[in-house]
């Protein structure tokens, strides 16, 4: 397999420690050895989020794609409305995945680059009675960080029956984020980014608002993403005992509860500080001394897991990157998928100051005369 | 990690080089390393299912369950009717998929360990303008294997347009199927049972008509699950070309581009006699020389990759055999929960002789004097 340094904004480098915890024997997804490994994991999950015990993780075997569905198709009735702040790609689709479960989305655009202002969410909840807010905390497309916490506090107070949804995909382990202390309702991540898994799980996070959403309804929008059996199954499983509506993927859970520990073993705050750090020495570097722009306005609003950097000639940088043995990302934000390239500074490559996988990358940029 | 023999059906005992390839790096899931193995994988799983050119497969992150939702939110559109032929718990589940995604659905119910009457299933037909039949090739809550190509050939006689179903989920790589000779329409499987992979992946196939279905269908009832999404994605890996919807699991799938490579490498056929033999051996020790029932009514109708057996004190048993480290399943089927066990006889266990665990397994069935 490659021996490349894998800088695109995720699947990321996986740790030794990840890397051995997932190439194990499968085991009984009943049995009390895999219970107590998934009870571990759901509960360092709530630590991730920093989430509290009336918060209820959900993980699932699928794509973070996957948390869309669970969002659209177990909090929202067809016919309510869903208000999609929209900086780019994954708000975009995300907002697709609503309307096919029969929302009705309104979308505020931001600028490229930047965020939806603060003012215009006031006014549109003011006057929309929505069911929903969803918010991508970190646009993968366009490296632009929104400020989940201010956009709450207008929700709490302009339109607190609001429920509201945050995609985390590109956030959790290297933003900040208070899952309880914001009032998020449901957060949805991947295992292949910042936390340092591999690529295969869906990740949950709800409210006990949200619990009661999904519980309550009646009749069911999806079948395998369906809170309603899933939601007891978690429980059961966080007692340490196991239950059965579908078979989990083992071997991905062991590893994403290794992985996961090894986030909040420095503490969850420091590796989030961690991550700030490299983030802004690369980004600095690559704009005061190379002279480049990003496609993230200005720090405010700037990822600190990607960077999305405008180049002359995106394939040309990234095939010579490559041949230096590092492999990073072109664009996708249909307006200027062809005039950047993005780099992920995610996880072990962010936090490993031995790999020097920042630095290489940014000497590898530097080497081609931008 | 666990050192015991795990004989439950799926997840089964998956090979030394399937793990290895598990425990592997993260990959670009779109650069050309990956992209040229999922091409690898989905050309093999082609060769697994027996189909040809015309045939589609697709494999997505998620359990086998995910693939229910796949029949149901694609080819189905809200209130067109399905034929479930119903043989236990998971024949059971999935009508209550179809009914998820707005199915009319007719159940035929076999008698408790046999199979639906081929001549029910003919009248039903003649009598029912069925958009879809769905026949569950194994149902693993009772180890009976129902004759698919027999309701394949009715189908074809008494109502042509009838897309046909197979949950394939404990038969694929130990039962015989032929997905383009017998004229199956979609077919689903999960990467944990007898193709000897780790669990996380949903295994697809459909014919050119199912195709059709899938891409002409205008509202979408589904979103990760969305074929009109996925096919396109698969069509460009296949052709050697990554392409994106949503990230999918690049260990995974490399492990399975292993286990289906170990599960063809002594003829697809050869694979299949050899899990008959040991199955056939396994059935008749336990029921001539235990004098224990099955719960499969006869050999006609008994499933070759699992066996499920009448036994007094199922807990005892199954804790018994646990303490000379072989793990095995409960019943499931609702009727008879409390009264039997199940032994699951896949891949490794199955076929790598110097192995023994289903040798081993009788043995220790044999020293409780059941």
């Amino acid at each position: 397999m490659s021996s490349n340094i894998l800088l695109i904004p995720g699947p990321i480098v996986i740790s030794e420690n990840v890397q051995a915890a997932l190439g194990t024997p499968s085991l009984s997804h009943t049995g009390p050895e895999f219970a107590a490994i998934f009870c571990s994991t759901l509960q360092k999950t709530r630590k991730l989020f920093k989430a509290g015990e009336t918060a209820q993780p959900v993980l699932l075997a699928g794509s973070g794609t996957l948390g869309w569905d669970v969002a659209a198709s177990n909090l929202i009735i067809p016919g309510e409305r869903v208000l999609v702040l929209s900086t780019g790609y994954f708000s975009d689709s995300f907002a697709e995945c609503f309307q096919t479960y029969g929302a009705k989305v309104d979308k505020l655009t931001a600028p490229l680059g930047g965020q939806v202002p603060v003012s215009d969410v006031r006014e549109a909840l003011a006057n929309g009675h929505y069911k929903m807010i969803s918010i991508t905390h970190v646009d993968t497309s366009t490296a632009v960080l929104n400020d989940v916490r201010s956009i709450c506090r207008v929700v709490k107070e302009v339109s607190p029956e609001t429920l509201i949804t945050v995609d985390c995909v590109c956030s959790v382990g290297c933003e900040k984020l208070e899952f309880d202390a914001w009032g998020i309702d449901y957060a949805l991540t991947a295992s292949q980014k910042a936390i340092g898994c591999a690529p295969g799980l869906s990740i949950s996070m709800l409210s006990e608002r949200a619990v009661g959403v999904a519980l309550n309804r009646e009749a069911q929008s999806s079948f395998f993403a369906s809170l309603k059996r899933w939601i007891p199954i978690m429980q059961s499983y966080e007692k340490g005992s196991a239950a059965y509506f579908a078979t989990p993927a083992v071997q991905l859970i062991n590893a994403l509860d290794v992985a996961i520990g090894e986030v909040l073993k420095p503490g969850l705050d420091a590796r989030i500080a961690k991550h700030r750090d490299i983030s802004n020495w690369f980004k600095s570097k690559v704009t005061e001394e190379l002279g480049l722009k990003l496609v993230s306005a200005n720090e405010r609003v700037s990822a600190h897991g990607l960077t999305a950097i405008y180049v002359k000639n995106p394939p040309e940088v990234i095939s010579a990157l490559k041949k230096s043995g590092i492999v990073i990302a072109g664009g996708i934000h249909k307006d200027i998928k062809g005039e950047y390239i993005r780099v992920g500074h995610m996880g072990e490559s962010a936090c490993n100051d031995s790999l020097q996988h920042i630095q290489k990358c940014y000497d590898a940029l530097k080497s081609l005369n931008l």
